[in-house]
Parts: structure tokens; sequence; C-alpha cells
């Protein structure tokens, strides 16, 4: 498969920080809800052991926010998911299942209670602001819903800490997982989480206004000269190996959250408001057929997947694996699939369909860490 | 500004036609409804030329379709527009705004009646599926909403008709522009309609099932081989001269149909059912203060215009231009713009920010044609 060239343009739109990642030497790009997403500066093999030991920026602008506000807020977010919210407080961030009427999957967004009549859903890649909408004008809800001009930076990777706290002082490092807080930076204030796309920790900075993202860059790059600071992106193996989904791959409005694994995020029970409460009712009372799973494939280094493989045991389908590379740490081959009921048990021996050859593989009992 | 490579994904998909898209030489993709959409195979300047003499075929499995099919199909496609469908035939194609509630453009797409109670809505740049589903889930609407397996494939260019004759059979070159039929293709029906995103003519097939689109692909290419036939895809230069509005460049949601020159598809009076019908009446009553205009601006060619551009008049803001090029039929730079009232009227002289340096421009009366 050969790489073709993409250019920003206004419909596919460059980043607040795109001049410095071009500076940076990206090499591979994605789009991520009309937006370039740098995703790859070295090889992946390098830029993955560079995440796993020093700390990187991340330029996930394209993590899109949209804002609810108004006093039926709660009431509209309530609609969107079967993950209950009652306990939420103020400055805390949640991993935010949202469902159509059939219990399909919409977006995985991480939500952001603001205030109580102000929330931010940080979106995966789907116009999910486009259906949050179309809710507000059929039910009449009383909330304004937009995009504001905010981009996330990440800043992921074991010495994140330390750079945070160079930059932004060493409270910031008080922070606990999936809690947000308020930082300064220039005069203008920013939220900031502990959060992000990979298991190596770190922080995710929601940047407020398009011409503050340069030197905002700028100051974290200049203070971490000393810990290998580089530019970087969510990494493929990374991802992965670690379990972290990716919306539109992984899953789609085509899966509940039950089949997605986030079946432990969701109380359907206490969630009668939501718009697949019937839908996922029924699928909670029936059970389901198929669950994401992790799982080992033998063989050297896969091809790249664009396509679903399919997998399958004794010749019978078993479901398809969606992400599926090569790990550099765990020296094998890593896959995330979406395994039938039969042979989603730990262990169970199973043969991927891959474009060069089958390959023998092999269901997980959970990701690696 | 340099290029970066993307790759196909699972989440960024190929194209049923992708294969002969990447060995007939595709040098530059964007993406579009998170599809490869290939936009230049040899420099812009030798395909435009040659779309303007010749025949190329389009990958553009981009323009995704809508299926909207139940007994209250038209019911739910009298909510979407303020373009009125009471004399829509089935077998026609109609331009069609949609709007929301506050009258904003949320896609450009054209509408297929295919039958009294099925419609299929081909899409532009935006998941118009989302908010056509929360609709249906918010209102109760009897119909079902999904995304079929079809692909459109292009046929532009001054000598498609004597291609399309040659291989489906001389009847389809009797087809009126926006009307549509079915052809038969080694056994399997597809639809097919008069139109394109290009003014030099030509038609768009529905490819029905995404393995059929290699063996269409090849048997236009083997049978027009005389008729110098190649790959292509929307040409910039000839869609901005033409005055071809493109959805999230040109116009967003920020705009009505008629600050985005749509008014003439309009009757607001007539659409009491559109979801915006109270926020197009006022603008209708109020007036609008800027409207798309054609211009062309001075100088040599213009350099890549991937943000807004602003456009003055004796240091007064005067709006933006969104898409420019040079093109190399009128020997001049063409652009599109959302030019402010005070200034749209034919042959105003403006001054274009361009980011190397600010160039003479001028409101034109219409498009080239």
């Amino acid at each position: 498969m050969r790489d073709v060239n993409i250019f920003p343009s206004i419909r596919v739109r460059k980043t607040p920080f795109w001049d410095r990642v071009v500076e940076a030497g990206v090499k591979s790009c994605s789009v991520y809800n009309r937006m370039l997403l740098p995703v790859r500066f070295e090889t992946a093999e390098i830029d993955y052991f560079h995440l796993k030991e020093h700390v990187q920026l991340w330029d996930v602008a394209c993590e899109r926010q949209i804002e609810v506000v108004g006093p039926d807020a709660t009431r509209l977010i309530e609609l969107l998911s079967p993950r209950p919210i009652d306990n939420l407080k103020v400055g805390k961030c949640l991993y935010f299942p949202v469902v159509d009427q059939y219990g399909g999957m919409l977006n995985d967004p991480v939500l952001l209670k603001l205030s109580d009549t102000r929330y931010w859903i940080s979106i995966a890649d789907s116009d999910y602001l486009l259906w949050v909408l179309a809710l507000v004008a059929a039910l009449k809800i009383n909330v304004r819903v937009f995009e504001p001009d905010v981009s996330p930076l990440g800043v992921q990777g074991p010495k994140s800490d330390e750079l945070m706290a160079r930059v932004f002082g060493k409270e910031i490092t008080e922070l606990k997982f999936f809690d947000f807080t308020i930082l300064e930076f220039q005069g203008k204030e920013h939220y900031v989480s502990r959060s992000g796309y990979s298991k190596r920790g770190g922080f995710e900075i929601y940047v407020e206004g398009t011409k503050n993202g340069i030197p905002m860059w700028d100051a974290l790059m200049e203070a971490g000269e000393d810990l290998s600071v580089r530019a970087g992106g969510p990494n493929y193996p990374e991802r992965v190996e670690g379990g972290l989904l990716s919306y539109g791959t992984d899953m789609t409005m085509k899966h509940t959250p039950y089949e997605s694994g986030l079946g432990k995020y969701c109380d359907v029970h206490s969630t009668p408001n939501c718009i697949g409460y019937n839908a996922l009712k029924r699928v909670v009372e029936e059970g389901w057929d198929r669950e994401i799973r992790s799982l080992d494939i033998e063989g050297g280094k896969v091809p790249l997947c664009h396509v679903p493989w399919k997998v399958t045991v004794d010749g019978e389908f078993a479901g398809h694996v969606t992400s599926v590379t090569w790990s550099p740490g765990y020296k094998t081959n890593v896959a995330i699939g979406m395994i039938e009921k039969d042979f989603w048990g730990p262990d169970t021996e199973v043969l991927v369909h891959a474009p060069d050859y089958p390959r023998k593989g092999k269901v997980r009992q959970s990701f690696y860490t």
C-alpha cells in the first residue's frame, strides 16, 4: 500500500499547533473530525519507545469540544448515554459511551462537568454535534450547543508530571486521574485534566483560543529540553496493546456499548432517560453475542490493517480483528477484535485471516498494561 | 506548506475503486466523509485541461448515501430543507440545502426520490446521518434510516455521453440533467443520474455493492481507451471558476442558504414543516448582510488557501474568500467568497489579504461557465 499526500484545506483543517508539528518533521497524519491528526514523527517503533521513556507533546486538537450550556444542560446530557451522571461532580471527567435509539454507539467521548449547567463533550471521530443539536431542536430543550475554540494539547509519558510542574507549578501534579482544574498561562485560563489517549499517564490541556496554541507548545518544549521532550501523537502499538479503543475502527454505530466492552460503565436501570433505554434494557436482559477482546497473533510483523480481518475457529466464523500491529515492546503482534461469544473465552486459539497468510492467534484474558 | 502522508485505515476508509486509483498514480487525496477522496493525478493544470477536453472517471465514493425508507419518509424529508418537494417526481434529483433550527446549513446534498416512500440523500462532507437519525428518534417518525453499500462513480467531461453509450447503450444519453434511471451491468442494477461535481457534464453511477466497483471501473476504462479516458477527481480550478460550492469550505453551519447564494432554491413560505422555518422566515423578512460571490484576483498564482483570507475595501472589512486558485483556462486567479452587502455589487474593487501580499480583486456578476 503506497502512501498518498494530503494537504490542509479549510474543510480539512490545520490545528493551532500545526506549524510546530511541521517543524518537528511530522511524517504521517490521519484526519479526525475534519482536522489533521499527526500520528508519526520517526518510525512507529522509535515513537513508541520514546513515549514509554520520556514525555511527548501531542497535537490532539482534533478532539473537538461540544459545549452544552443552559438550564436544561443536565436533562440533555442524561438523554445521551447509559452511563449515570447523578454523582458526577463539577471538576470531574467521565468516559461516556453515547448511543442512538437502537443502542448503537455514536461516539465515545469524555464528558467534563464545568458547572451544574455547563458541560463539555470531548468527542472522538464523528459529528456528534449534529445528533445533539437535532435533539435540542426536536425536543425543545433549553440549552445552547456549539463548538468552542478549544484545542487539546496532550502531554503524555512518564516524565509528564515533571514537565507540567516546571511550567505550571508543582500543584498541578496533585491532580487525580480524570479530574480537571484551571491553569493560568500568560494571563489566560485553560482547563487541564489528567487524562490522555495512552497508558503512559499525562495531561490534556484544553487550550482556549487558536492563537494561544503556539506559545503553550513553545513553553512546554523549552522547559522540557533536558527531559527529551518531543512531538508525538497517538501511538498505534501502544494504543492497541493497552486496549484503548478507536471509535470508527474497533466499534461503530453497529455495536452497543456492551459489545464494545464498555458494559462496566453502563447502568441501564438507573438511566431511564437515555434515548437508547428500551434497546439497551433488552440487550441486558437477553445478553449479547460478540464482544471486544485483546488478542495475540503469531508470525512476523503483520501488514497494515485497513479493512477488518476475519477470525475463524475450525472454519467457523469467530469474529473480526480491527486494530492489529506489531508491538515492539512485547515482541508479538497485538490486536483488538470483536469476537463471537463461543470463542471469546481466554486462551481460545483462533485463525486470523491476514491478507498475507492466515496466522494463529489467541484470545487474551485482558489487554496489556 | 509541505505535504504529509496519509494512509488508509478502517476509520478513514479506502473506496471500492481504490486499487485502480492507486494504479492510476494518484498524487494527492483529501478525506471526505471519512473516506479517501482522490483529487490529483498529474498537476492540477494537466488534470484541468484533460477534464475540459476528454472524459474522466472520478472515484467519488465518499458521496455517501443516506437511505430513508418507510411510510413517513416524505414527512421526514420535509423537515430537513426550505426547498419544496411537492412537485418532485420519482426518478428526479434535487439539489437540497438542509438546515438546522437556526437556519444554518448542515450539508448541501442531492436528494433522489426512488419511490413515494424511499429517498436517497447523497451527502457532502458532514455526518448528516446523525442529524436525521436523531430527528427520527425524538419525533418518533416511522422510517428506517441507514447508509447503504452504494458508492458513486463519476463519469465527467465532454466525451462522457460517448463513453456511457458504448458501455450501457445509447438510451442512457437521453437522460436529462438531474434525472436518474436504472442501468444493468453484469446482471446487477445500479442507479445512474446525469449530474456531477463539474461543469463539464456527465453522469454519476451509484454503484451498488463494494465488489462491483472494480468491474464497473474496468469496463469504462477499457471502452474509453481511444477517448483518452483516465482517472480524475473534483478539480479545484474548474470547481472554483464554475462556482460549485464546497460544504465546510465556502459555507458551514454558520451560514444560511441565502447567504450561501442558494436562495433561488428555497421557498420558505411553502415549507412550513422545515425545522428552520421560523429562523428562515425572519431571514427572508429582514434580509441578510453577506452572500457568496465570484471574484477575480490579480497578480501571479496565489498560494494554497487553507484558512479564509480577509477581504477589505478602503480598510473596511468586506468579507472573506474561502476557495482561491489560479485558473489555467482564464489565466487569472479565481475565488469564491462570502462578501458583505455593501461590497457585493458587481465590479466592486476589493483588496484580498493573501498570505504572500495583499492583492487587488474584483467582485464578478456571476461565476464562469
